[in-house]
């Protein structure tokens, strides 16, 4: 009688037990066979740490493992891999640097933590020779980490432009397509799911900022961000949605990166894109990176962006890669891969790009010279400009109009210059309006 | 005195060195640090196995590493992968077998040899233990091998929609935005060195099979395809692509793959897509893969489907991915995640899909009434009915005029059957042409 050794499979412990973690548990449960003909061995749930016990939770979460103490899933040996999906930065950083200290291999979708803190965890890890998985840290269920970790091994990865929130994609997709305005498109937002009802975090821009931090560090080995410039979609209105799509154009919340070689610049704000830009078409709570590498050319990876499953989709994949190393016996493959070092950020006022312009002006006589001759006094020259009465009775008095101007590139410092002289200038007040100013990206 | 030993290089031999090979050359020798320090190791190019020694080559293309003879480099035991970028069926094959029963692993670039022997290929693989990379294989540059081997992991990919070839492309695309006729299309591309002066191949959707194929083993396990339909785009129009963009569509060229769970439908041919499609603006030569999940949702990955850099780029990542796993002694982590196995395939009778149909008609009392109602009788329903005088003077009969219909959702085989009706009661000829029948996909 021959006798087989049963394959001893991989232990995981779970911190968190919400949204993502009950997607993970639905996901692992699915298909345990052909997850365990994958990596050899099968996987197992050991613990759920909780903060509640009582608390109703997917079917596919065992009652019997859930717990308070943390100290339970770090003291099993039987637990290789710990899975944080709880949120929050302190806690979580104390519970991962605990996990990588006694060997435990991590994944998690904390983009957060990762943003602030990411590059002392890797470090961290790198030492112990241990795996951090966070495939769901950015973008969701987009595969942007596997891709610019693997994919672009062989390559450089020259620029980024993502849409990475949900919530701005959403409001100005429905504001360009559904014609609805601002604060209608953010409260059908909220009514849905898709905007907090305190919406700052993601309307303003840090979403996407902490975001684009985590892939800069992935791209350009770049760590603790500085000069990173963030503008949210507050200022966005109807009027520029309409006078963007007259000129061919369509209104994106873009986080973009650059690598010039010696610096990086990073900055978050809305873009005017050309119309037949693959972007252009990302609609409503999609995410998408579009990555330019030196040798590929552009590469554009686009999908769901949040959500509990998208999200968990990727925690899992993470996990069956730690899993399939950790019984092969190699962890640490996947940190090896990650080499940050110190590079120098460039600020904002260094890029140079073409811009549009709206001025809310009092209607007089020689306005629009006054406009035209603030920017050419810095060399700026204008390619289009159009004046036209707001519509919609959205204001009362009649002298009010929009000029709006297409410039050709410029740089962001003479930029600035030209609407502080306009305004240390409007001794008549004719500016009814601070000015708003949108760069113009022409991506693919 | 302290001793470093040297780690150990894993060795490559290179089997062909044309445009391709030249970029893994350029690509391994730009920064041999950098991929050191991500596998533990140096890369070394130790043999390059080509026709004729004399040709002239990249300068990344050391001469005295150059041989004829194949046994050269098997016969090589610090040869531990083998990179075939020489293209061809049956010579590649031979020399794949050979380099995988010596225990050596493989990365391919060779989409034809792995649509007609894939699956024996990976069988032969898996059971010597070999890692097989063939990210190069499908779409060039999109990193589509490991999204849908590794970031689908946790999920299962319901539908793929493509577009795989860049010829097929660029000419819709020049014929959508240029105004050009299809002729004109096809010779500016040969002009652009992105159509072969026989072009076939890419024109009448045989390279875009081929590669369906490959993705079809890779998201659904299946091998040996059967009932895959194909059609290619000549007989796409300038009219139609008028007639689609007044309905609001585009016309694209799709590779399409849907798992129904209990057979596979693979089909190959133009659909219109609605123009807010995020494959609408994938232009010119550009790739894509949209890829719907069960838990992940849409995702796609796009990028240059071809060209020597963009598919050196895809090979250098899987040699990367051996090298790594070579030197942490764990090869065959990759050909593990490759589970093939026998599926039902589901001819394109089964379908079902609303319609566009153009009829070119002579124009008689009565023919738009025949026309609707032989759609009726099998039940087919239509949405729109335009008819319309053929423009630009291609025509010089005046009695000809084109009617299209957009229907409703049909089944496959009842549009044929109507179609086939009306031809057999045409006694009098009114059909001047065979209809164009080009399916409608609403994709995301």
């Amino acid at each position: 009688m021959s006798s087989h050794s049963k394959p001893t499979s991989i232990g995981i412990g779970l911190l968190g037990c919400g949204t993502v973690g009950g997607g993970v548990l639905r996901l692992l449960s699915a298909d345990p066979g052909r997850i365990a003909e994958r990596i050899g061995a099968p996987i197992e749930i050991r613990k759920i740490l909780v903060r509640d016990l009582k608390k109703n939770r997917v079917p596919e979460c065992n009652p019997s493992l859930l717990t308070t103490s943390p100290g339970e899933l770090f003291s099993d040996p039987s637990i290789q891999i710990i899975v944080e999906v709880m949120g929050g930065v302190d806690l979580a950083q104390t519970l991962i640097q605990k996990a990588i200290s006694q060997g435990k291999g991590v994944v998690t979708a904390n983009k957060m933590l990762l943003a602030q803190n990411g590059p002392g965890l890797f470090e961290q890890a790198r030492q112990a020779r241990i795996d951090i998985g966070f495939e769901g840290a950015v973008g969701g269920g987009i595969p942007i980490v596997r891709t610019l970790r693997d994919a672009f091994a062989g390559d450089r990865v020259q620029r980024i432009a993502a849409i990475l929130n949900g919530t701005c994609n959403y409001i100005l997709t429905r504001m360009s397509e559904g014609g609805l305005i601002e604060d209608a498109a953010l409260r059908e937002a909220q009514q849905l799911g898709y905007a907090e009802a305190d919406p700052s975090l993601d309307i303003d821009g840090h979403d996407a900022a902490h975001k684009l931090a985590i892939l800069a560090m992935l791209a350009f080995g770049a760590k603790h961000p500085q000069h990173l410039h963030i503008e949210g979609i507050r200022r966005i209105e109807s009027v520029d949605i309409r006078f963007a799509d007259r000129f061919g154009y369509i209104i994106k919340h873009l986080a973009i990166g650059t690598d010039m070689g010696d610096t990086v610049g990073l900055r978050v704000h809305p873009v005017l894109l050309p119309k037949s830009s693959v972007l252009a078409n990302i609609r409503y709570v999609q995410n998408a990176v579009l990555l330019e590498g030196a040798a590929l050319g552009p590469c554009l990876v686009s999908g769901r962006g949040a959500g509990d499953l998208p999200t968990a989709v990727s925690v899992v994949a993470d996990i069956l890669d730690l899993a399939r190393a950790i019984h092969a016996g190699t962890p640490s493959l996947l940190t090896a891969a990650l080499r940050l070092r110190d590079r120098t950020f460039s600020p904002i006022d260094d890029i140079e790009s073409c811009y549009y312009l709206r001025f809310r002006v009092v209607d007089r006589p020689r306005v629009m010279a006054r406009l035209a001759g603030a920017l050419g006094d810095v060399g700026i020259s204008i390619e289009q400009i159009v004046q036209q009465k707001p519509q919609h009775g959205t204001l009362p008095e009649t002298d009010i109009a929009d000029v709006v101007m297409i410039t050709h590139a410029a740089r962001e410092k003479d930029m600035k210059k030209a609407l502080h002289n306009l305004k240390a200038q409007d001794k008549e007040g004719f500016l009814h309006e601070e000015p708003n100013v949108i760069r113009i990206e022409s991506l693919g």
